[in-house]
Formats: C-alpha cells, sequence, structure tokens
C-alpha cells in the first residue's frame, strides 16, 4: 500500500537545521520534498551546497517570492528567529500546517518574548493557538496543532531531564540548576570569529552566564510541569564538538523516591526518550545523528541532590528529527516515520 | 512481498569494524542479526557495551565456541589479521559464506603475504577461490563468491581513485604517488597511547613511510588494472578525526585525455562512486556515514601531472559498508540494500 | 650573579606531569635536570620518546634502582598514586626535598585515603608533616615543607573558584555543587579504550558521578576553608580536548555580598589568579601551557545563587606547574621563576 | 647589562599573525611593545580581546592614524595582503625597519604578483630591495634589510623540506610534488562559514588545487635554490586542528646521494631546523607554539622517489616566529632571542 506523500515546504534551506531537515526527510517514506527557499542561493541546486545530499535531494533552491509554498501540506520553518511570524498567518489562512523550528511562537508571554528577542511579534494573535511541540509534554495537542512551535535544544535536553521530578513533585522546583553544553552546530551556520574551528577548537567556556534566551523558555515549560512557578538558574557552554548537548541537572530532592522507578515509568511508552541503567553516564555520540535522547539519573552518595544527566543530538531532537516527529504526529504517521536512524558510533 | 531474511554471524563483535556491522544490519531489510561472537565479553548485551544499538541489538556476545555459526547464511570476520583463516574452511564446508573484513585473503602471492603480515598463513589452499571485494572492479566474480576478501580502508580509496587511469592507460603506472590520510578509527579500537585524544588530537603525521601492510594490496590491484605491474610510493597519515580517508594521488599523464569526461563514464554506472564536477575538492564529511566514495580529479595548470581526490568512510565504503555491498552482491540482493544511509553534514 | 641551580630528580618521566614538569624545568633559571627516571624506558634518551624536548633535554631515562636521587635537591614524583609513599621516607632522612604529583599525601585521614584510593598507606607516619600544595591556601605552610602534597587538578580549580566565598563565609557550606569539565590530557598517558581519539573525540559525557577520588580531597580544602564541615555534589566529566579543566561552581548566597569585590580583593596579590571583569567568561584556552587560574563570578538574575567559573590548565597549575610554584617557594625562589609562560591561543 | 630595547610597532594586531607576535614580543628580552594599531578596535586594551595576554600587554589598540609608527625602529605588518605596500614607502623614508608578514613584498616578479593577488602593487620600486625572509636561505641579505618580506607559512615547511635536494641538484626539479596540509589557524582570523569549526572540525579537504598564491612563491625560492626553473605541483589541504603545517614532498632522484647525511650537513649549524634520525615521523605537536622546522627523508622501498616530511608550527616559524627570527638577524640580537620556547606536548 502506497500511502499518498505529504508535500514538505521549507522556508531557509542553507543552515544547519535546513540541512539536517532534508537528510532526514530526504528519505522519510511518506514525505516528498517541493520546495526549499532561500533568497541569497536561488537557482542554486541544494546539493551543490550540500554535497552530502548528492542522489538523494535533485531540488534547487527557489526564491521565497517565487516559491508556492500554499500548495505544500506542511512548512517548517528553519529560519532566524522573526520570520516565520511574519508569514506563518498566511499559510495557515490557505490550510497550510506550519512547523517553526525557530522561537517565534514558543513562549506565551508575549511581553517576555518580545524583551528577550528585541522585537515586536509580528502576529501574536496567533501565539495562543501554537502547540509547544514537546511529544512527551504536549502529545495530544500536537495531533491538532495547525502551528506548531518546535522546542529549543537546550530546553529539549533540560525539560526532558527534569519533568519526572517535576511531574512527581518530589523535588524543590524553585532552586533547579542546568549545567548544560552544546556542540559548535548549535551556533547555527554563520559566519562568525568565536565559532571558528581555531577559536571553538580546543576549548571550552560559559556563555549567556547573565541571562540566555532559552531560559524563558525552560522556565515555562518547567512551570507547567510543575503546576507552579520554577525556578531555574541555567548555564550554557560551548563544547569543542559539533553535534550533541549533554544537561547535567540538579535538584533538592523533598521527599524520598525511588528516582531510577520514576524516570522510567514516566518514560515507559516514549519511542525517543530511553532511561538508561542505574549507575550509567550517557554520552553525546550515544546519541549522535538520532532523535534519542538518553537520560540516567544519580543520587550522589545517597544526599538530596538529584543530579540527572541527558543528552541529546542538537539538530535532530533538539531541532530537525523533533520537528519530524511533531509533523508525524500531527498527520498521524507512526511517530518514528523516517526516524529510525542507528546512532553513529564511534 | 516479505523476503526470507539471511542469517548473519559477526565474528568479533567489539570493534570498530563490528559495530559499524551491527549499525547497517541491525536495520537491513533483508538481514537478521544470528550470532555476534566475543571471546572476553560472551554473555553481556552488546548494547550495554555500545549504547547507541539500545533498542537495535537484543543479542548478546557469545562466546565463539559456542555460537552455531554454521547455521547461519554468512558469517562476518570482524577480527584481527590471522582469525579468519583459521575457521574459513570449516565454515565454508558446511555451506557458509565467509566475508572477511581482515586481511587474510586479500593477497594472491602467499608468501608477500607471509612476509608483510609476519605469520604462516594457515590455510594458503583457499587463496586462489577468494574473491577481491571491490565491487566496482570485481562484480562478477564477488557474485559468485563463497569465500570474500574485503579490501583495506586505504586499498579502496585509492584503487577507486586509480582505476579510470590505469584502465584507459593513460598514466604512467611506474610512478603512482599516494598520499593518503586516514581518520583514528582507522587504527581501531585498542588501547594504544598513539591513538589516545591527548596524542591523536591537535597533531598529524605520516607513519609508515618505510612500508605499510596496504601498499602490497594496492600494487596487486593497480596492477591489475594497469594489466602490468604497478610501482607505487604510499605515504599514510594520521588526522585527527574519526571517520574519512582523503587519498591524493598523482599520476603522470602520458596521452591526452579529457580526465573529467573520462572518470564520469568509467563510474556512470557506480551507485557508490560519485564523481565530482569540474574544479570540486570533496571533503571526508560528504560521505560520514554512508557507503559513497566521492571522487574528483584535476591536472593544475595543464599540466602533465594528474591529481585525483578519493574520499570514503574507512568504516563504510572502507569496511563494513563495503563488506555489506558485496553480501548483497553475493546473495543477489539489490547492491544498495540497507546502504542508502544520506551523509552526517555538519 | 649566578644563583646554583637547584639539582632536579623526576621519578616516572614518561607520563603528561612528567613530561610537563621537564617543559617547564628544562628552561627554568635556577633548576639543573639532574635525572629522569623509568624503569620501562631505562638507557632511552627523554628526547627520543618526547621530541618536543629536542635540544632542551639531553639525559636518558635512568633506571629508578641506579638514579641517585640523594643527591638531588629535589625529587618530584610523576607516578601513579601509591609510589611515593614508599620511597619519600628514605629521601626525606637524606635531606632530599620531595613533591608528589599523586595523591599519596593529599588527604589527611589516612582511613579515608585508603578507602578511596584502595590500599594501605606505606608511611602514615609522614601524613601529618606533608603539606597540601595549593599556594594561595598554604603558602607559610610550604615554605618550610619537606614533603609537599601537590594538589589535583580538579581540586585546584574547584578549590580556588569557592575560596574567596567560604573563607567569607556568604554561601550555605553544605550544598555546593561543583560541575567540572576536563580534557582528556587529565586521564594521563595509559593505553585505554576510553580515551582513545575515536572515542573521546567529538564526545562528551560525565564519569564517576557515584563518586570520584577527588571528591574527599576538594571537601577537605572547603572544610578548611570554611571552618566547618563543608558538603559538595561533585560532577567531573570528559571534554573533547587536550588541556584544560573549566570548573562551573554553584553555591547558595547566605548574605549579601559584593562578589565581584570579594574575589579581587582575596586574589589581590596573588600571580597566579586572575579574577576577570564583572561579567566575563573565561576561556579554558587564555590559560593554556600557563600556570593561570583564571576566574569570574557571576549572580543570575541577581537571585541567590552564586555561579563561579573557574579555568586552568590542569597539567600546568593543576599539577606541573603548581609544582614548580611550590618548589619556588620551598627554596625562597621568586614565586614565578620558570612560570612566566604567555599563554598560548589560539 | 642592559640592552637597550627595540621600539616595536605591530599594525593590525587582532589577526592570529598579530596575537602570535605579541605573545613572543611580550616576554622578549630586547623588544619593546609600542604601539599595537587596530581601526576597528582603537582604544580598547588589547588583552580584552585576548585574555590570554592579561599582566603580560597593558597597551590598548590605537587608531593607525594616531598611531606614531615614526618613532620605533621596527614595525611589522599583521595585516591583509595589500596594506604593507601603502605604508612601507613612507615608514622607510623615516629610517624605520619593515617586516611584512603578509605577500606584498615576497615575489619579485610584480606581473606575477599582481595576477595572483589580484591587485595593483602600489610600490613596486621597493620590490627590488626587499628581502625574502627565510633565514636558512638569505641570512646574509637579511642581515642588512630593511624592508623584509616575511615568508609564507605553506613556502616555509616547503622550502626548507626541498632546499637540501635542490642545492645539492639530486633530484629532476622539473617533477617536484608538494602534498601540504595546514591547520585551520592558517586561514586566519576572519569571519567565514568554511572555517567554522561545525564545517572544518572531524572534516579534510583538499582545497586549491587549480591555483594556490604561495605556488608561485615556492616556485620562485625553489628556482633560486636549483639554479634553474623548477616545477611544482602543490596541492594543499585543511586539517581540523589549529596549529601546524605538515608537508609531505615527493621528488624523484637523479643520482645516488646519502639523503640523511645530506640533510644533517645542510642544516647543521641552523637553530630552528631539527633534522630527525633516519625513519623518523614527526609530528605537528613536536613543534606546537615553537619556532622549530623538523625534518625526516626517507627513500622507500630504495627506489627513487625522495619522500620528505616537514613540520612547522604555521604561526611560528611560518608567521610571527619567523618574522621575529628575522628581526632578531637584522638587529645584531642572538638569532634565537625571545624563541626559546619549548614545544608544548601535548
Amino acid at each position: 500500500m502506497q500511502t499518498k506523500k505529504l508535500k514538505i515546504g521549507i522556508v531557509g534551506g542553507t543552515g544547519y537545521t535546513g540541512v539536517e531537515l532534508l537528510r532526514l526527510l530526504a528519505i522519510h517514506p511518506n514525505a516528498e520534498l517541493f520546495a526549499i527557499t532561500s533568497r541569497g542561493e536561488a537557482g542554486q541546486p541544494v546539493a551543490d551546497m550540500f554535497p552530502s545530499l548528492r542522489s538523494y535531494v535533485d531540488l534547487p533552491f527557489v526564491d521565497p517570492a517565487e516559491a508556492d509554498l500554499s500548495a505544500c501540506d506542511v512548512v517548517f520553518f528553519a529560519t532566524p528567529n522573526g520570520i516565520a511570524m511574519q508569514q506563518a498567518r498566511e499559510l495557515l489562512a490557505k490550510g497550510v500546517r506550519v512547523i517553526d523550528l525557530a522561537a517565534d511562537f514558543r513562549i506565551k508571554d508575549v511581553s517576555v518574548w518580545e524583551k528577550w528577542y528585541g522585537m515586536a511579534h509580528a502576529c501574536p494573535e496567533l501565539i495562543a493557538d501554537a502547540v509547544y511541540g514537546l511529544p512527551e509534554l504536549n502529545r495530544e495537542k500536537i495531533r491538532h496543532a495547525r502551528l506548531l512551535a518546535n522546542p529549543g535544544c537546550y530546553p529539549t535536553a533540560v525539560q526532558l531531564g527534569f519533568m519526572p521530578l517535576l511531574k512527581a513533585g518530589v523535588v524543590d522546583q524553585l532552586s533547579l540548576i542546568a549545567d548544560a553544553k552544546s556542540g559548535a552546530s548549535g551556533a547555527g551556520r554563520k559566519a562568525e570569529v568565536h565559532t571558528l574551528f581555531a577559536e571553538a577548537g580546543d576549548n571550552f567556556k560559559a556563555y549567556g552566564v547573565g541571562g540566555h534566551r532559552h531560559l524563558p523558555e525552560i522556565s515555562q515549560g518547567l512551570s507547567q510541569m510543575a503546576g507552579q512557578l520554577a525556578g531555574l538558574t541555567f548555564v550554557p557552554h560551548l563544547m569543542p564538538l559539533i553535534r550533541g548537548i549533554h544537561a547535567t541537572l540538579y535538584a533538592k530532592l523533598t521527599k524520598p523516591c525511588d528516582l531510577q522507578q520514576l524516570f522510567e515509568q514516566t518514560y515507559a511508552d516514549e519511542r525517543f526518550v530511553d532511561v538508561l541503567p542505574r549507575g550509567s553516564h550517557p554520552e553525546t555520540r550515544s546519541v549522535r545523528a538520532s532523535n534519542q535522547c538518553r537520560i540516567a539519573v544519580h543520587q550522589p552518595q545517597g544526599g538530596d541532590t538529584v543530579v540527572v544527566l541527558s543528552v541529546i543530538d542538537n539538530l535532530v531532537k533538539g531541532a530537525a528529527g523533533q520537528a519530524v516527529q511533531n509533523m508525524n504526529i500531527m498527520f498521524d504517521l507512526p511517530e518514528n516515520a523516517g526516524l529510525e536512524v542507528v546512532p553513529l558510533l564511534p
């Protein structure tokens, strides 16, 4: 039986989340790439810019003005922040579903969004309907979403790590700490000095300790899980590796709890969250190229500090893979369609 | 229609070629993993050692003495040199096909083999029947092979790069130069000081300039292509990256030739050799995780030196992927079955 | 004026702390390398193993049994744990000062030491006299030390980061968190699978969350600073870089405090601790090859969580450089003698 | 005795060659940093941009228009190509010596220069007097140079590797091959996509096979050594490491020769060229941070192909270190003044 394939549009196909969507969708059994836009590269074959896609993607980039995106079933925005909000209204009006991999629709409080992202929101009226696409938290809403806000990379790793604790109410939700580390692809495919190989290689640093845009997004999710305001200290770091986020999470236990059991039960039915055995230390490479999140939970020296280790591939579960997972849910496809990629190790 | 699946045995599943076979075969539509042996790790679930395989490989390692490999359709040897030659005779006698990813059956002249590998050959009578598994050179023989000698990683990249030139007879076959660079996974998953991260990282060196085991293997293949004795200078280097071989090949042109056309025609029907457009420079990452070889040919300043750039993933086209490709040919499956993995970039 | 040079012995010169001592001492104006021992490499010129030392170190390794270490002014032990404790008594009896870069004399409570290091202590009677060589904490005692216990790499970065807070008594000393990351050279120059380039490269993981040998060492120091028992959660991680430790420290503020001023005053006279301006994020490479520790202190969102960022080169301030600094203090030399190396950037 | 220190000006202090000059000159016993210019960063303390220089460099960047460079003894241009040629005339007229680390004065034939660099030369009349600063080739001229053209990084490694062979006339000078590999710092500290960590990391590629600006520079030097026109095929590659060039050189032997002896004799008196013992393979890290060039020569299988392995740190012997070496020669200082840095290993 041959399912009719979804017609896919991708706005902004020249960044890392764009090429990663192409990697996944090129061989997705239910997807057909219809249009990939780029203002700067219009006319150039996509595979000329990304030779890894030779024989898999034959399309050229097309100018956004000339792409008939309204003919698509779903359009992914793999663009900088502030683009999707300008185009979503029109596409939705034409019955096209929209999945935004940027931050335009992630935060419910528009004033908070505008403060952190430094611009006025172009269509605040859509925010309420937008669904935050963390399937493990919001799966039922995602099924009916027309406009999907795909979570950020750090927020995915951090929220999945804290969720069992907060839903169970076993930790102090006001003193959470997330010490998170990201590979360099998380900074995107923009020419910048600080992410040059000779700058970021053989080097490690924290950044944004005073405040990072992912903080309000994470806090919003943690508060939803806890059912009350959560307080988070979030310290991101840049690692000298390409793909991967490692979140090391700290919380204070407020009541006795079999943590291993709690985590295993919470995620027992989740295809893309893997709770490792007691005493494990997940490696970022164990999820490289895959949509998996792997988690281990520890209680060092039996004290009251819980330590959660959570790893994802920032471009897959932290971006394009989760977007495809959301598409699958939205279109009633098997949730893992096109996502059964065995992680690349070594 | 459901094809009956091939029963697969893997001898020596704890090294990089072993885990790479598992990555590919775990989702191969025509393969069923039957037994994975390891003397040292018998009883341990494979996925405990390689968490990347969780949910894909449920088998434990089994002791070689207890594995019923004769029940397999095909057995892969992902072992050090010198193991397959001790077990191949018995398996073949029982009708099991054998694919050796090590070097035991690659070299036709047993005295040459014994000199370079420093041991007596345990079953020299099988060497003549063994087929050297470079599909682009030997496809027809591979179809009928019972014992397949899977090429080395350097030999694959170098031979595919020189083949068009030598078959066409347009270069001096006596003064070939292969300046080849390999990622660290090429050295295998053995604990050794010189491949520690703190030794091999942020570092680059040549090695084995005086003589490397892949030299006679490559020379044998080049001579077959040229129809006469070929002379090669081979300089391998260790690069600070995990996967990838980049071979930079030099030859002296002896007659005028449209090199681009020659290469394109030679590989026009090859699924796994991709000749890039004029002026290209293939990157190792453009084939990462895939069975592709990408090649570009240059004639700098229009002189008589031909420069060929050839890249592969040493663990895929240079080892496990090519072994699966050979299996597909041997069992009359589509040659690309299980091998349509889009390269991982970035 | 020519100072008489100190005669230096190094026991165990083949590991990373050994070669780093050689790098620093080879051009130290007041040091003369007298003997470098290695059981396995006796007779081999040191510079054959470490070509970086060609023209700087002419000595061969000498067998420990034949080295006349009693003729030295000071002997450094750059050995695995458990060696120095067997030889220290005899050397001290002959008037030789001993600096142990391993852990034998770091922990005052011998039963704690024996539990974490899994062996009986060979000379417990010396532990009380051994001085813990963190100059910023114990400078006066170091001046008179005969037996010096050089701190571990993590302990150096973590203790220097917490010290101002604990001495001032402005944080809850019972709920300290140290999320620490180390480069691969911290694991030493031993052949092990998990630190191979192809394992540790492009990868990040925590390890030892359940308990790490540096935990009791750090806790002892923090308790000394606080004047009461300190409680620490310590999570070490392995980074894909060669040199560098980045400690991200979290503490709960218990009274108002100008943190920047506190840190600057604490370290105002310290040559090797550099407090960065408000809002800074020290990079590991900013101290690469040097004996510097750079520290920044943050109070995110003005809340009650203090975040301290502390970076060192694990082989210099975290090992050999601090050992030389201690030697300088012990022998009344300028504390920075031989240590004015400008960090290597990029 | 206190020598009067040279007053140093650096034009363009924000790139890698600039910060490397600062690393070396900050502790050079005969140098005093007088002015470091940058149009974009004027007013900012140098050490704010490069924290590695804290406590070593107190100067701010100064606007070129306001810097009194004529008060300097020597001015280094660590600028893009095309800047030094605009300012050299005026400085020289005022008696200031000029050392250009860019390419403006390297090529004697101005039409060749203009073709490869794509601009008109601003002061062709100075080219003849400019001295090409490869000390091992031109030391005597360097002593008297007023305008010094500091060699490129690839040209240094390649020329030093070929020099013994060409001066002795023992190879075919028309069929030389240089397969050269450079670390990412060789591309400079410019924001560009292809040198981002996520692009250049875990990746290897050739580039510029059709023609690279260093080709005419190298050819000019090789021809000078050979006393006749030399023919070179030059293939540069980008390696995933920060510092280091590895040149693998191939030449055809035309007469019998003890190669090891030839190389050792050629460089017997050179402080910064180290010929390794027979059978060696120099590593790039063996010269990291130092002004050393290490060379090994091989004759594989006793054939007529000579293989030379030559490594340098591209920022030191390939740029700033060689510039300081040239300064030392020009001002009659010890040639190694300020350059006795032990290489950083690991």
